[in-house]
């Protein structure tokens, strides 16, 4: 039972979630695996500053020939950004017979399909679930979904800035610059923002599925890639007042002259699912032919998520022993919301003076936020509850607080 | 290379749906499986009711000795309800090794345990995608994000009927009943809805999922089964003015007495993304210790939802030639939503007269539907304009239409 030997390119935020999520499940990726997942090399751009990452028995290095060298490399995961020396790096690795997995949508929408193919011919694999949506499962799912349906629209929000940026001027009112600035201060965009809020992070996303789902990247001549920043604050106030959200959107479809691929602002309706997406939340609707849409939510970047997604590729590259899930040890979370909703059934509704009221409408309901529901239910038996999910921030007209 | 060969447990919707689908997707499934599929028998209950299926080469039986019996039976899918006979039925199937697909929810919620032990025993597989969500990859989507994540929690919307009415009462104040009734007549609901009302078909999906996750059954002592019966008119309509909605909702954790399945009746509030989740539509939350939580949703139920479903099983069994998708063959979806939202600009709001108009607020802004959007653009070029997506019924008093 030989260990499974990982060096990681590029010791910034995916990089260090990879290694720590690494060290705190191995016990977990030794019994999915039947063997130890160990990092043996990390690629850093300077050796001082990483000196205190140092550790026995893990090359730290600014050369990537000492890496690629390396007796007993199974897998390299690129976690640098730009095409290059990602690719060239990539490329060497698979010429080597050296399993690869990605987080670098830019290198991969340029460069994906010659990678997959060196790979195929070497007979090693290229893992990429990363590239789209952080841990959002997209790739798998549509990989799955593929295997049977027609896949004949996507429809996504695939970058966590602009849409954070876009809910943020809805819910404080201010201008694009100014919630720019905010979120430059926050750490919610880069000092230079160009990548997520003129659409080319999400454009690479588009083209990585494109790819994926159709086999192709989509036509250059029809592709349009629009920013938000012409969204006035007074343009989403007015939607607001119509019911409606902006979403900076990718769309892709295949039609007569090849893939289309749209990035750009549009409004939401209520009753669509993306209304609620908000912050830094990226969204996937797949339209297909025998399931009929299925749609997929959840954080689409981050250290932890995308460290994720990387991991699940690790554990695809190196094939479980056993395919049925082996059953998680116990981590329980029996933490339980305590916002509730008492009906009065006309009955005068007198709870205990120490609950905290979040709405009351006029005599008939009324929501609270408590920690001894049971004492409430216990002292009101003629009461109907039901337990409420989600945050809650009313403020109706008809709500005395 | 040798054909798959399958045989179907029975015939009506869900059995009809793989039957029809493994016909329509024929091609595909060899491309992807590197061979034949083939159903080479149909198991029902009367012979006479199905006599205009009959097919040549194809066995159409009342009796399940003769299908179990046939050489090279592959696989056997399961299309039946209720835990008896289809338990048996599974049973016999596995000792003889042969794989089984199910759909059947009840069946595998009381049994699945024992039939996954004894699959693994005679080294084949249970397939059972299509008991959960129906063709949501649920199951598959689990699977994968246990290899690396802790799964904490669960919330999940598992029942489309029970959905159903909850979301008309809302939509049209009826009553309980007569909602019922309507969803009955419609087909929404059957002549006996008792399984989906009181929770009993969610319940039976939560079992499967805890078996999945944590690899027990809930605690029976702790389980929580209560119906939806008891919502009245006015509880939804208060609701509604106080932002909240009715949902049916499976809880799954895990706490110090086992595992914790609540099935009941919550009530949901805008900002959470189940607020949405209107008519026969099913939804999943999965929240995990790296990837966060994450969202899954679709049709739960249905003919080729289903099938899709218990054919991606079918294909896991028969392992892929190739790990990478092939890529299918085009079939666009060049439809494009036709709504649009035109904000004025301080400039005179002026669209052609045959334009129609959805709503207006002001003279700031106007939503139209239209198929015709670049003649619009052409004739007024300093309006700003973004797509609408979703369907728009609005009716606020600033709004003309």
């Amino acid at each position: 039972m030989s260990d499974l030997n990982i060096a990681i390119l590029g010791f910034g935020t995916v990089g260090k979630g990879v290694h720590h999520s690494l060290k705190s499940h191995q016990s977990r990726l030794e019994k999915v695996l039947g063997k130890s997942v160990r990092v043996v090399a990390i690629l850093v751009k300077n050796l001082e500053k990483h000196e205190q990452s140092r550790e026995d028995g893990v090359l730290l290095t600014t050369n990537y020939e000492e890496i690629i060298n390396l007796h007993d490399l199974d897998v390299i995961v690129d976690a640098i950004i730009g095409c290059e020396p990602g690719n060239s790096y990539l490329q060497k690795a698979l010429e080597k017979g050296i399993h690869v997995v990605t987080a670098n949508k830019e290198m991969f929408a340029h460069h994906g399909e010659e990678l997959l193919a060196l790979a195929q011919k070497k007979g090693v694999t290229v893992g990429f679930e990363a590239t789209v949506a952080g841990g959002v499962p997209v790739i798998q799912t549509i990989k799955q979904l593929l295997q049977v349906n027609r896949i004949q629209k996507v429809e996504a929000i695939l970058n966590g800035t602009s849409n954070f940026i876009l809910s943020s001027m809805r819910k404080d009112g201010h201008s694009f610059e100014a919630t720019l600035q905010a979120a430059q201060e926050n750490g919610y965009a880069e000092a230079d923002p160009t990548n997520d809020i003129e659409g080319y992070d999400a454009f690479y996303k588009g083209v990585v599925l494109s790819q994926l789902i159709f086999g192709e990247k989509p036509n250059e001549q029809s592709t349009i890639r629009k920013g938000i920043r012409e969204i006035t604050a007074d343009y989403v106030e007015c939607a607001d007042e119509l019911g409606l959200r902006f979403r900076h959107i990718v769309t892709l479809f295949k039609g007569n002259d090849g893939v289309q691929c749209r990035v750009e602002p549009v409004l939401i309706s209520m009753e669509h699912p993306f209304y609620q997406v908000d912050g830094v939340q990226n969204a996937v609707s797949i339209k297909t032919d025998l399931v009929g849409t299925v749609q997929l939510q959840g954080p689409g970047a981050g250290m932890y998520p995308t460290a994720s997604a990387i991991l699940e590729d690790i554990i695809q590259i190196s094939r479980p022993v056993s395919t049925e899930p082996a059953y998680l040890e116990y981590q329980g979370d029996a933490s339980s919301s305590s916002k509730w909703v008492f009906f009065s059934n006309n009955r005068k509704l007198e709870l205990p003076y120490d609950i905290k009221v979040l709405a009351r409408l006029s005599d008939k309901a009324v929501v609270v936020e408590t920690e001894e529901v049971e004492r409430i239910i216990l002292e009101h038996p003629l009461l109907t509850f039901f337990e409420l999910i989600g945050d809650y921030r009313h403020t109706t007209e008809k709500v005395i607080v």
